[in-house]
């Protein structure tokens, strides 16, 4: 890679040339780690040096550094923000996650955990998919049968998605699996994935053997919210608190001191080894509602041999009526709806209006307060199990992994 | 209809007998306005009479009513819970928009205005579509060209849908057009209809010359909130305070009292006629991105002939790659994308990533801060003036009834 130098009008520029995709821009990342593009129509280009990548390789000595009196914690990596110090610089030769780049970073992490760190994979979380789950599922269960805490630092895009899945098909559980990621890149002043990073690790060495998502709580630097996987939602597309609880409250609150205050009980241990359920039924489909939409859709999805649809409905969870048909017939050819709202808060309700009474009839299952998101993953997993309507309609509005918080309708 | 008395074990119900789509249920209206759902199995039901329905006929005087020193404000029916009273009372005589209806429930309006009511249709806002979407412009637009304000009584399952619909085809706006519905029947003790449109018809009399939604604005009965038609979303399932403007704050509150206190300046008015621009494509369609989603769903869209598709991408405004191969072959044969995020809050932002910059150079539009719902209408609009790309991409990237929030991009 080229450091470059780049004069325009009276400014000029300095730092490394980075890969662009449209061939008349070029971007630059400065020295104090922002990015900058440029047209290159009236600019000067000159190049002044080669970049070397961030070759220094330090050998690890995690055994040298073993602590009796500390938990252990795998960190694993599997690309996105948190990570993307590494996905500019092609040709850098070590991971994001190595040990040396954790320790240049956060420091602090030494001091609470042991630390093994492990790159699954490196992507995007856009390019997340089942097949990618399942490989961070076994993953997770290799690590926590060597008896450490889980952090899995992830692409925040699609983290929610992940973590419910996850929540679905990790069983017996006896130790914390904590998602977490970055809005800002690690290199970049405004980076949250330090704190993001130690206060998951604080949290990945209690008892809490669940899966959970751990990010910023505030705009601040001060604390994280530990939520629940399966009830928890990127809410913004950039601030730093963008991923909150929907429905229901945070499961604990991580002070960037190390403090942890828990607003629930610690779940019962379980018995037996963990492991992951990979029976699952990938053919599910995710679809919102929208005055406009046509019953050619759901035929088609019928067609293609979708097992599953997720309606995101509107309001209490309704469709229009002139999709009743197709999914009448759906029905009958063994496709199962489900039902849930993209107001996002509240609860379905389908006995309110006879439009949603209708519906029911017809076999749309009601989700409650499922996160259309965690109805996705959680019917994935329920149609791995079984294709009969009952048992599916009884899994589906059971309360597997907190998906379902317990409260009366209000209407 | 008929009235009827439930024996269930030691207690008695009596109320109206209500049509039900089950038939092991039956489905009594209390006298307190209450619905409540019997298993017909294991209970008594005992015929005490028969219900005549709200039959009185009272003839209407408008004209003996009118005030010189009120403003005129028109009230459309097009149905949903506001006036599900009716709903659920088939072969009752009056409509629920009827003066008597209304007078009977809100007698307050007619002290603050001329009131003139008028039924577009009934229906439940589920089924709202693009034609009664026309229906209901056409008619806003006799009514304003009367010289009267606008009140939209609706459903408001799709409520916002309709008002950024409104927002983009409704021209030389000189007087307001506030839509207001109901999260709880108006013959139930917690409705909200009665406040709701109080507040509507006296937001109705300013000069505030745009499409907006008028809802609670809290849990008590104290104030509505005004929210632009465009950046409004129903985000809850059931509260009363379900509407909230995304990425900007309300227009105005409106107290119970009448106090309009307003939070932006009053837009200029327009020179020329009010008139519906009914230059609208209706191929659109709105889909949500997932992992997992596949790209025969692309493929199908453009097959089926669809002229433009609003992405409601991952994050900043992604999508998982394996779409860029059946996006690019959408574009090539004309069809437009825009991109929206499912985050809802916050902005697109498709530099920030390779992925971002790659969808843009395949062509996909970067839509800013605009709702997804609100991007849908949009598309409707602007796709109904041109087909080509440039300016699609230059409309689609303007500001056209205050969908964009004028901000800069936080990263």
């Amino acid at each position: 890679m080229k450091r470059i130098r780049i004069r325009k009008g009276d400014h000029i520029y300095e730092g490394i040339e980075m890969p662009s995709v449209e061939e008349d821009y070029i971007v630059l990342k400065l020295d104090n780690g922002y990015n900058i593009g440029f047209r290159r129509e009236g600019i000067d280009i000159e190049v002044i040096g080669e970049f070397e990548g961030y070759s220094k390789k330090i050998e690890w000595k995690a055994e040298t550094k073993y602590r009796k009196d500390l938990k252990d914690v795998a960190i694993l990596g599997t690309g996105g923000t948190i990570a993307s110090k590494i996905d500019y610089t092609t040709g850098a030769v070590y991971p994001a996650f190595s040990p040396e780049e954790l320790e240049a970073m956060v420091p602090e992490i030494f001091e609470i955990a042991n630390i093994y760190p492990r790159e699954i994979f490196q992507i995007l979380s856009e390019n997340m998919d089942v097949d990618k789950w399942i490989k961070i599922g076994k993953t997770v269960v290799e690590e926590i049968n060597r008896g450490r805490g889980v952090v899995i630092a992830h692409g925040t895009d699609t983290m929610h998605y992940t973590a419910s899945f996850l929540s679905f098909t990790l069983k017996n559980l006896n130790l914390p699996v904590v998602l977490t990621g970055s809005q800002r890149s690690s290199d970049r002043p405004s980076s949250d994935s330090k704190m993001n990073i130690y206060c998951s690790v604080k949290f990945a060495t209690t008892d809490y053997n669940r899966v959970v998502v751990c990010m910023h709580g505030s705009m601040e630097d001060t604390f994280c919210y530990v939520h629940r996987g399966v009830k928890v939602r990127k809410n913004h597309t950039s601030r730093r608190d963008a991923f909150q609880s929907v429905n229901t409250k945070p499961v604990a609150r991580v002070s960037y001191d190390g403090k942890i205050e828990f607003f629930e009980d610690l779940p019962e241990k379980h018995e037996g080894k963990t492991y992951f359920d990979d029976r699952i039924e990938k053919k599910v489909f995710l679809l919102k509602v929208f005055p406009g939409i046509s019953p050619e859709i759901i035929d088609f999805l019928i067609d293609e041999g979708y097992k599953g649809i997720v309606l995101e409905g509107t309001g209490l969870g309704h469709v229009p009526s002139f999709l009743y048909d197709s999914i009448k017939k759906g029905i009958e050819r063994g496709v199962t709806f489900c039902m849930t709202s993209q107001c996002i808060n509240g609860r379905v309700n389908m006995n309110v209006y006879q439009t949603g009474r209708k519906l029911k009839a017809l076999g749309v299952i009601p989700c409650e307060d499922i996160l259309p998101e965690a109805c996705y993953t959680k019917m994935m997993h329920v149609l791995g199990h079984t294709e009969e309507y009952s048992e599916i309609k009884r899994l589906m509005r059971m309360n597997l992994s907190g998906e379902i918080t317990k409260d009366t309708v209000i209407l």
